[in-house]
């Protein structure tokens, strides 16, 4: 633990390359996050699910584009954010490994939100004040949008452990499965952050009637690009496959 | 029932449309059931079955070749076996929709392999007849794997069917889940196969102590192209996303 990135949300923002890599970083995370939650679409439990999970989708896609289009522009070869979501292949995106994740049921893509908003929201509140005006107003506009998505998420996770003994088991299986993916993300925004993230989730998940595993072993990898899961590369060949099939078509 | 596809295996092939339409019909079967079969690689619930596999994919992708490379040769504009396997979108495609099925669990697999395995083998006899000498010599060569394949999928299917408790539900289950998906390869072959084919099927279904439905109801829109499965578009964005991503790419 206490592993750092190279760079992970560099101050100093002079350097194009580390900047390229951090905004990567924050738009590849919410692009495929997105998708991901996109899957859903049509499907969730009840309708009122679909289309919150939908929406949620949206705003992720929503702020992707503001990260990936800021890339673009600091990477200065004329390569738009659509370019860089459906024209770059696995080795090439930097979105952590959690967001990768399948979604399961959908107790387990509630809890790889949960687990997820509320990094999510203390990495954007952090990075409002960041000197990097361009930065620090994409991050005030996702965190609106955020605190929003972990409330939902939290709301729901003690709805569903706190619940029956079959949501409860799976939610636990749920968090069983995914808290070895959560210390990657603390590698990106500094552990400073860490031991608020922990008193908030372990609060929550008492109240959900789970146990955080004992555990801090974190997988890693996704951030720096050095190893992806597996399942990055299947996610990807349904994601880009308009895009590959019909290069430069629009809507 | 008894519907047949428009020119389904026309013995008279001085029409290049509708020899080349009949063409696409047998190799985009094989071709997609052999890329059903190949997700199995590394999987299968013992290393003899995930080889077993494999090997009937890759006899299925070998027919491909013949079958395609001929469509290509009639049609007449230079598309080769690959260009007509992996640059088509799904609209285009005609294989019938038993294969584009997901393969399930292992006995689902082979359900769907015995099914299709017994109607093939058939229709690979009929057409070592034919009076096109190329698709007769296709098909001479074919029958020859199919008939390993049957006998294989055969026994498979009566070990699993009159099995544990558990191994006849399922394939109880896949066979009332697969049965609406056969009636359609009538429609290629022609209905004078069917008799012989029910005759097999149920001889082998009886001793695998499986009740084969007693409706008949077909699906159909695969071999006629006018309605695929949902499934077959997921299957061709995996399949089809290295030659898309990196067009022209030779190993």
């Amino acid at each position: 633990m206490g592993l750092l990135l190279e760079n992970p949300a560099p101050q100093d923002t002079s350097d194009p390359a580390a900047l390229f890599e951090f905004l990567l970083r924050m738009g590849d995370t919410t692009l495929i996050l997105g998708h991901r939650l996109s899957e859903w679409c049509g499907k969730a439990p009840i309708l009122e699910e679909d289309i919150a999970l939908a929406n949620t989708a949206l705003d992720l896609i929503g702020q992707t584009q503001m990260w990936l289009g800021l890339a673009g522009e600091v990477e200065g070869k004329g390569r738009t954010a659509d370019d860089l979501a459906m024209l770059r292949d696995a080795w090439d995106f930097r979105c952590c490994l959690l967001v990768e994740q399948p979604n399961g049921d959908f107790g387990q893509t509630i809890m790889r939100q949960f687990l997820f908003d509320n990094w999510h929201l203390a990495m954007l509140r952090k990075l409002e004040h960041h000197a990097d005006e361009r930065i620090a107003a994409i991050a005030a506009k996702a965190a609106k949008e955020v605190t929003y998505h972990a409330e939902r998420s939290t709301d729901l996770v003690i709805r569903l452990g706190d619940g029956t003994s079959q949501s409860q088991a799976r939610m636990q299986a749920a968090l069983d499965l995914l808290y070895p993916y959560v210390g990657e993300l603390f590698t990106l925004s500094g552990e400073d952050l860490r031991p608020a993230y922990d008193a908030t989730i372990e609060a929550v998940l008492a109240e959900a009637t789970l146990t955080v595993p004992e555990s801090r072993f974190a997988h890693h990898g996704g951030f720096s690009g050095a190893r992806h899961s597996e399942h990055l590369g299947h996610l990807l060949t349904q994601m880009q496959w308009l895009q590959r099939a019909y290069p430069g078509a629009q809507w």
